[in-house]
């Protein structure tokens, strides 16, 4: 491998010659071989966009030579159009709040547009990573702002995602809307429900998710760029802070806003902590789905057996025939995983120290984690489970027809305390309660039927 | 101590003859002898008001005779003024969903109510506590509508501690605006600012606070009242229906509404969890604060030095006239309690099953706790240390002077590079790096002066 | 209210004339208000038992004067047997690392003693808290060793309780191991195992959270007392420091050994940290059989129905008859809390700063109530619940018929394709296994029947 | 891409005739795009070592053909020795317990045995991947016992990594002996030290967490091969059951033991549990110490400045000769992943239900990235940071002379109220504490000399 040397304030290094990446990459690499990954292309893409919009904004106020400028523009849109990305190749967790990301993206763009100019790798006479593409910004301002971006590429399809699996639910809430079924509580059973209301219920709460995690990606939209070091904004210049944020807005398509107070939006990472928890109460209620859908498909024999999910994969390797729920049971280990990335974000916020957070890094991979893999989680659950499930309506009837929970509805005529004693005998004797009660002459035939009629305890606000 | 007889489905229990609980109270003790603590007031209270507007229904409706229902809205309202509290006696927590802690509002209610007409207590002939004062109730919507009631009567001190603590931090802003100082990033030298800038950006962060969790505490406005066992309205009737959220909002004073879905707002907590996020979120930024805090005013000799904490106590009983931050080390300590509060939080509300969760009475344990010890937390933040903090003016120009932080300014005049080398030479020899920068000819004096005016570097949004 | 005026480094401050405690306790009480409650006794007692062993010690080398070493060797001595519990009044959430609670263990036997010698309460011309109380001590080792010495007396019955549980677990194991029934995994049906081997397999996993709990709690022996401030042992004098571990020992029947590294015993706090892990992975047994114990006697009617617990208290405050699983309930949420807590000491632990972790207050706190609850856990598990726990043998056999679970048994002889084809077949048609496996000339009927018999399976390594 | 047709009970689809996996891997690539990334090659070795272990027990009792089971021993063989690792395709995260992971290996193995026997992919009549490469397993045996061998392969690194670092520590130890420096508590100046004892107390605190990592690794070798489905054994025979454990322990090395109690073995996962709540131990002190190594070196001229970390790379974009912490930054960064991971780890082990745990890929994906980036962080730690590491030996001296915290060594000459006036007037007139000491008589100048002497107080030990 052909190698050319390249300089930085710590000294020499061997670069390989066809490089986009230089010497600060380099280093980077050597200091963090922790994860064995790379950034992801959100981040990648960001932060290129990033860099496009201060260049335009340069360009436009005259403060790069043209050539350059113009070199710096295209090398950024290559990127942004998925070129390069083989040259970006820091991990995401790195010390340094991401200078090794904002260097590695600084060097690859003024290689590039070195290269466009005619000239060759490593010569940063003509294009500098620091004083042209790095012009006027700074990581703890570069940095955040593209984890930010990134956080929205990766939330809009999250969102797209609950959104259809909200959508699927529902429609099974219709197709079971006449399932009359055993409500448990505490696992124990209850009163009468039917299975459409199970349905609605959970896509009530994925409802609420959605709004929740949009209102915590507005959080997202104000940015810090422009506050450079501190959020003092130290060596920018006016017409940049004028424009910058605007030109951003332009290429990326978001409505992005620059923070009132550099100085907290540099050093706070509340808003990300706020969207990994929106993202972690959607994983509980996902969990919770999941954990209920194993339950009423427990069986075939010996469990519930309410509802049967469509099988998706042979079971087991040692016994025949056995399918489980393997889709509900991803999707909670997903939510599991995104529980304990919200700590690891949760500790790396509250880490940082007086004017910035050094551990943005570690935060953004979870986060991203986090987006990328609950999307994944909803779209597998809604269409290899959700879609498919059918109901066992004579089981969910029988079930109710056998249990003792009706006796519920004799309480506002008899009292709990003979209700209780009509269930507990019911249970005893293994007659039904109907029966029973009849025998016990608590209400006529009649009355009786419309009291104990299930299907009418499912629905007692249609009433209203 | 003389005793009664009492009877539930399990069998006969002697309760002491005097104690407004009942039999199913004691079980209850008998059964969950946890944290040797109590439910606190605020829940007591929300329960008693979730009697009293249930039962003012049942009188309007003529569903109660007027004597037992006039005695068991004035227990109510004895209990909401602050009475019987000795006699609720069960564990915050509680196996049963909550069943222990309504049953002991019940009884404590049925046996006050039988003592006004002139009864015995125990004689549930007069009023019974399931029949009459849980009358179209379940444990399923009493529990939680008490759980929101009691978080908002918690909240709302929590918000105006943080909205103090705010106020506060703001005018420490302005105090310490002329107080010129070092920046730090990643606790190395940055580029100057001024002390108030920190106390802005602080307030910044707990303003977003104060308004995520408003917005959270909204989400407890919608209450499953009325939905029962499960969320189908068993056992209620149409006036009740129509009437009890109304009646629960004039009581509180808070504008609930009933949830759309009560199957779903009976079984998932997610809203719970939205609040703790908030909370741990808060949390986040107050130990940030704490954190910076004890930083610059870690000395007095041998630290950064830059502000002085109100001595508020001996900081040693071996080292003497040493004073510790203790109020910023109390305040992290509750963060650090109200961030382990949030994941139990959060695997209570993800182990909720089907038709229920029955892991809230733990949920309500840590929430009302977060709550309290975040109001605390800011309160005394506020009073016993923010406000008599005091700026060591000299000391932070002075290191402002020393260090080589400015050279950044020099950036867009002489190159990344060659200002990397004059830091890094004035760092050495120890020369001052402005009198370095005139020695080798960077700029003239008149200029260089301005731009490494450090008052400048911290206001350059001044300029535009 | 009658007062005295005390003096601290901070100024004068009233406090009540019969008060033990003084100043500084007052100044504590003043500056954390945050829970609400008190030190554990357990706390204050092991406060106390390292000012005897101190006081002993000091008294033997003649460093303190006969009487005034009686009176706080008395003092101390009073405190241990349970006495003046009422004067520790500052809260266990504190700023300061320790100090208010060693204070105000100092100032309250220093009153005691003046108050036995005669004296006048405030009197610290007689005994001084600091200068002889507090004689060769900081908070800084007295606070981490009373810590050990605290949470060593809240282990021991956690061990007992875990020990019992654990047997219980095993009687139960042996009763039921006749009682054949279908194995679940993922919560399908999966092969034949006895309801006594589930007992067996909690109890195993019991019995390892002993073994790890007994071997975290030695971690608790090494202690730094006689490190004082930073763990250089400034102001001790040779004969305590040689003394002064061993009388400690004496006191506490604890076999106690100083740390070989008195700086890192200060400053490092992951002995707690490991001792909170063990009891999180207690938590997480503990919740896993409660939850197995929750399925398996789901019902009665519509669930496993496999088991029933004993009936502890009404299930439902509104469905007459309902026996709900509250003891599980209850030790899941014991579970939950000490999860969180676990994470509380994590983030508590990581906190410490160079020679001193400030936030060991709150780290205890939640360290307490983890040894507490789950000792209390516990033993209403074992006592409430899995003493009276009965089988429903008949249903739990004829799941076993009912179910294609058996079809595994047959893979050896017809491979894993056919097996499964004839399980499907089973389901589809309801003709059991056995029969279908006759009607198409598996085997012959008698080796089938062996092959198939569902008790062989449960127990194949009897075989070997 | 030609294409082969295969079968299982879900129906026929279509594998890319090439491909080494066949249809049920195939099936979980669709249903779980979780993470995008693969098994690592840990687990996919130790998957390979088990059906290895199991096939020469096969062959030698003659259960499966000479050349079949030839074919499947030089399958396995090749893959442990790095081979075939393009065909393990299935996302670590995965539903179904592990069949999936335990599947691709299986059929793997099949269509590499098929292939070496002459045959097509895809035809199992030559070797079936349940039939005979699963033979006598489970995925509920094989997929915990190759986690426990993979979490072995990457333990033995991390316990290396975290010995050198214990040394390197020790080693700076050594050369900062003679560094006399402040010592700090709660950040604020306390009693003289020297520097070496601070890297003492770092290196004894990870001398801890090798011997805790050490035992807890321990509890890896007991695992649950041979108790197939659900711990019974059914499907296994005597021969293998006596033998496969041994020949396993011969294949990889570890002294592996059966459970005593298979049930529990399968079922439950506080081994891992463990395992992780000592990694996260360990986390906890690596970031304490990386805190205390950014405190130490922080400024360079407005920080503390004890000490210098080694340069590694350019600190800022922005700011030139800026030099950051980035190694600590890391390590830190990984602490907060690893804590987070053993919340997921928590969870998940939690998560399971009866005979099964079924949520262990996700624990596994957590567990092992705990172990190998604890690794990484270990050793760039030490190469790139500790090693390099340099005292400012005369700033320690000068900021001990300026501070007061030799005041403490006057008590007990003249009492702790005395000492904290003396401490006060120094910090309020900058009139030095000797000095002072000796204006105001407290003791001879000689005498003075030696009790004030930082030197002899950071060793008072050395006098016993």
């Amino acid at each position: 491998m052909k190698l050319r040397s390249e300089r930085d304030s710590i000294g020499s290094m061997a670069v390989p010659e066809d490089a986009y990446y230089g010497v600060q990459t380099l280093r980077a690499v050597t200091n963090f071989p922790i994860t064995g990954r790379r950034m992801c292309r959100e981040m990648i893409v960001s932060l290129a966009q990033v860099k496009l919009a201060a260049a335009l904004v340069h360009r436009e106020a005259g403060r790069v030579e043209p050539e350059a400028a113009h070199a710096i523009v295209a090398a950024c849109r290559e990127i942004i159009a998925g070129g390069l990305m083989d040259a970006f190749i820091v991990d995401p967790i790195q010390g340094g709040a991401g200078t090794s990301a904002n260097m590695n993206m600084n060097e690859v763009v003024a290689n590039r547009a070195i290269e466009l100019m005619g000239g060759r790798k490593g010569d940063y006479a003509l294009v500098h990573p620091n004083d042209l593409v790095n012009m006027a910004q700074s990581t703890n301002d570069v940095f955040p702002t593209a984890g930010k971006l990134a956080a929205l590429k990766l939330l809009a399809p999250a969102l797209d995602a609950l959104n259809e699996l909200c959508a699927a639910l529902e429609d099974k809430g219709e197709e079971f809307d006449d399932v009359i079924k055993m409500g448990r509580t505490q696992l124990q059973d209850a009163v009468p429900m039917n299975l459409g209301q199970s349905f609605r219920a959970w896509a009530s709460a994925v409802r609420r998710d959605v709004e929740r995690l949009s209102v915590a990606g507005e959080g997202l939209l104000t940015i810090n760029l422009g506050g450079t070091a501190i959020g003092t904004a130290v060596n920018t210049y006016p017409a940049y802070r004028a424009r910058v944020i605007r030109k951003l807005s332009e290429i990326t398509g978001e409505p992005l806003v620059q923070a009132a107070d550099l100085m907290d939006a540099t050093q706070n990472l509340d808003s990300y902590v706020n969207l990994s928890a929106a993202l972690k109460t959607s994983a509980v209620n996902l969990s919770k789905i999941a954990n209920d859908l194993r339950l009423l498909s427990s069986g075939p024999r010996t469990g519930l057996g309410e509802i049967n999910l469509p099988a998706r994969q042979n079971g087991s390797s040692i016994m025949p025939g056995k399918v489980n729920p393997v889709i509900p049971e991803v999707v909670s280990q997903v939510a599991f995983n995104i529980i304990g990335n919200d700590f690891t974000i949760t500790m790396a916020a509250e880490a940082g120290q007086l004017e910035l957070n050094a551990f943005e890094p570690v935060l953004f991979d979870n986060l991203f984690e986090s987006l990328r893999t609950l999307t994944a989680a909803c779209t597998t659950f809604r269409k290899n489970c959700i879609e498919g499930i059918t109901a066992n309506r004579e089981r969910c009837r029988k079930l109710v027809m056998e249990s003792t929970g009706v006796a519920t509805a004799l309480c506002p005529y008899i009292g709990y305390q003979k209700a209780a004693e009509l269930a507990k005998k019911s249970l005893k004797t293994g007659v039904p309660l109907p029966k029973l009660a009849l025998e016990e002459h608590i209400m006529n035939a009649e009355k009786l039927e419309k009291v104990l009629d299930p299907s009418a305890m499912t629905h007692p606000l249609a009433a209203d």
